[in-house]
């Protein structure tokens, strides 16, 4: 029997109809290269998306289409997001730091027919269009007297394109499971891969970041997402905050500069933001270095990477704020787990508390996970075992696009993460399933050596690496920056570890670099530093 | 082009399956007529569950086969709302309180096939079984040892069915649209009708509850639901609070005992509670004579009723405890809004402050809302356009059961509810459409004159009625309970409105009760009041 209820399609189009209904007058702050403080509402940015559908039909966009992107968080960004997707395109929102190989490889993968980018993008394009042969139509993100003279063939600007179309587009009624974006993972081994989200996917994935124990976001905050929107839809948070009417605050091309950073902190009231860690860090190191305040923010949502260990302690103890550790992947929309209390919680003790904090935290209902052996079979969830980490739910990829084969065994996708999870639910990475170092017979963590070296005051950053070794397989080396007019010598950093870990873990060796190298989605390049620090390192990785 | 995202159906099955790897120990505690305070868990709650799917496959209960339930908050209870819906069946929550033409109706309707019933209600049982003929099976939910000599027939004690039955359950792949529960409007006119709530209407619903401007529920929250399973779900907390890992609080059969409520929010150290305004004001009333206080209690989430201005006043001036207005109905799930604050409330002088807190607050993503003049023209939403309101959504009734017409007109449902809608979306409840006055062409609120009448020192309760008027077709007429051992006259009454509504609004005359009716849900009746204390009032209803 079935039930009575109405027959509402999920889609990112319901969601836009809320947000206006509901929330029009909440307000998008953007900086641009035009406009250091532009300001916006949900109702204005709808009307401009209702004038994007218009003119993109009129370029011929049939449903299915691909849009990309190669553009920062800002709000013309935001307007492709919901008019492609709403109007039955594929927005594909292309990460601007790929090699130019791998740009070129996805957007030919993609097909896509029409490519939006920011004007500090515009050389890059220059240098790259004739490598994109399907794309028929290049839109830079800016106004009309903005627009450079440019080699790009039939180049326009943004608001030239959408300039007296009708504010009023007549939405389709979409099947929930039509495609609104892709996105491609930047795997550092093999060509990329096209993750296809849904109108239905995505709506879920917003309702679960929308709970309290997940990003928790309100009516009356403002939320700053420094992750990007050219990766992961910016974790969902540019969906999730006009679900609740929240004010965002979108920086635009300086994302990655701490002292922009704080300055739009400060003066638009930040309460919530979401980055990497190493943008954290950046903004540990410029406020103390500046003496500057954060005088709103109270959570910081760490994710993309670990969260080092003295990066928590540090925010907390110096500037009161809590950050908040979470986990996910591009092939889950992103979100996987959050860091939140649970009852227990309360009752341990400094030290316990910290070390659930540093976890991964726990899944939302909508994803379900699981550990497994090499031979796939289940392990417990005591907190003690660790193995592969693999994931099923409404949000988490089945299939990458124009992929024949399926991406799951056994209905499962496994992370390539090697995780312990405990009888709460909390799921500890302790490294990538490439990462681990396998030394004699066991494996070693490097993640938990890293953190190790990062509570050293002299650290401002460390990897660890596989190195091969005659009798034990592996053993690791250390790598570190070292902060500035900071030193340390590499036996007093050998040192460190001791009491730490396991005798056995403690490296065998450290090298000092001026800076680590990291991947375009900003994570430590692994495979960079085995190229650049072992003889064959490359080959064996 | 469709998404590759994982093809996962949404079912109260995949939420328990959630439950128990992340949350099966967080505690559940239930006041029995057996036990004051029974400790659980969702874990063994939900062995429970598949002990109780094991017995009910036993008696040869198919998919879709209704399952009735007469019972109070508490363990069991909830055993039986995952445990049938999650085999295939339909759980039909019964309200005890209902007339018993209404009950034999019902059951009848709904043709339930088995009923469990709480031990305090066996003399319902015995006086109505014979009015059952599709029941085959009763079932009190009690212990062998608590099951008393009885004349219904074949009555066997939940423990003794369950007792033996394997604890592990291979719950079945429900598609998401399958039938999870039902439960029936007790309509003032006419006969009750049936909501058939499915697998994917609920698990929306929770989502949406779950959400921070929601019922915000964390992990580490303890939550007392007042508000009953036998009606609409209880508001859907057995769903959200086990899909957070909050503990719940099942107040059994003392959910009506201010007394009783007292002594379990303190012990159980409970944060938020959800109920109707009657048993917040007996609460209020209560804390007011003898002096006990709220130790942990920070939100109380009142809903199907409006709530009286001075109860949400007193709250939080003498206990310090915020009132949250929420508005919903059973063909609803029943969450249709809440009332959380805006980045603009904070501007807000204390008075416009409160008349924003008292409106039914705003519809969460999931719920759309308009509202139409008779003609079904819609009407703008500026605060101060008043019409009837009309919702739409993934979780709102389509049609009832057994109906063949469809209870949607243009696509929406008719709350029976007249409103207005501020820009913001805070949406106002005036009156029922049938609880106007209509007073010289225009209409008087009923529900605002009961808020002023209520403000009055001498006033614990207060109703307001239309009686026929040959000049002004009808004329408001106040009713009064007052307060124990306070007094006030019908002219100070109706003096007490004199520049706080329009002149033409004031009450024509006032009545004396020492108490109003309620109907079975907690309301006032307004069709009893007519009755008694209008000539033919029932007759112009």
């Amino acid at each position: 029997m079935k039930g009575l209820m109405m027959d509402c399609p999920l889609t990112v189009t319901s969601l836009m109809r809320h947000v206006n209904a509901q929330h029009g007058a909440s307000e998008v702050y953007s900086l641009t290269v035009e406009n250091p403080a532009h300001r916006s509402t949900y109702a204005e940015i709808f009307k401009r998306c209702a004038q994007l559908a218009n003119a993109l039909r009129r370029l011929g966009l049939n449903r299915g289409d691909r849009v990309a992107t190669l553009a920062w968080n800002d709000y013309r960004h935001m307007e492709l997001y919901y008019g492609v997707s709403c109007m039955g395109g594929v927005l594909h929102t292309v990460n601007p730091r790929l090699f130019p190989e791998q740009l070129q490889y996805i957007v030919n993968h993609a097909e896509d027919r029409y490519l939006f980018a920011d004007p500090l993008l515009l050389p890059l394009l220059e240098k790259m269009h004739e490598a994109f042969p399907a794309v028929e139509r290049y839109v830079l993100l800016c106004g009309k007297d903005a627009l450079p003279e440019s080699s790009v063939p039939g180049l326009i600007s943004y608001e030239e394109l959408i300039e007296g179309e009708d504010e009023r587009y007549d939405w389709p009624e979409l099947d929930e499971n039509t495609a609104s974006s892709m996105c491609y993972t930047s795997g550092t081994t093999g060509n990329p891969k096209g993750v296809l989200y849904s109108h239905r996917s995505t709506v879920l994935h917003t309702y679960a970041s929308g709970l309290s124990d997940a990003i928790n976001l309100r009516s009356a905050d403002v939320v700053l997402p420094v992750v990007p929107m050219f990766h992961a839809n910016a974790w969902g948070v540019v969906y999730c905050a006009p679900m609740v009417g929240a004010k965002l605050v979108l920086p635009g091309p300086r994302a990655g500069d701490p002292e922009a950073l704080v300055a739009m902190m400060n003066s638009e009231r930040v309460d919530v933001a979401l980055g990497v860690p190493t943008v954290w860090l950046g903004l540990l190191n410029y406020l103390d270095a500046s003496g500057r305040r954060l005088e709103t923010v109270r959570n910081l949502v760490v994710g993309g990477a670990a969260c080092p260990r003295s990066m928590m302690v540090d925010f907390q103890a110096r500037y009161g704020i809590s950050v908040c550790h979470a986990w996910g992947m591009t092939e889950m929309s992103p979100l996987g787990s959050v860091n939140a209390p649970t009852a227990g919680s309360a009752k341990l003790d400094d030290k316990a508390l910290l070390a659930q904090r540093l976890t991964q935290g726990r899944a939302p209902y909508g994803v379900e996970m699981r550990l497994t052996d090499d031979d796939g079979n289940e392990l417990p969830r005591d907190g003690k075992a660790v193995g592969r980490l693999q994931v099923r739910g409404p949000w988490v990829a089945r299939r990458y696009y124009r992929a024949e084969e399926s991406a799951l065994k056994d209905g499962w996708f496994d992370t390539g993460d090697v995780a312990s999870i405990d009888s709460n639910g909390f799921m500890n990475i302790t490294d990538r399933t490439k990462d681990l170092i396998k030394s004699g017979g066991e494996w070693i963590s490097s993640i938990e050596l890293e953190d190790v070296a990062m509570t050293h005051p002299a650290v401002s950053e460390a990897a660890v690496i596989a190195t091969p070794h005659e009798k034990w397989t592996e053993r690791p080396l250390l790598i570190v920056c070292l902060k500035e007019g900071a030193s340390a010598e590499a036996d007093e950093l050998i040192a460190w570890f001791e009491g730490k870990v396991a005798r056995w873990w403690i490296p065998d060796g450290v090298r000092f670099a001026d800076e680590l190298p990291h991947t375009a989605t900003g994570k430590v390049s692994k495979l960079k530093l085995r190229e650049q620090f072992i003889a064959g390192g490359a080959a064996a990785s």
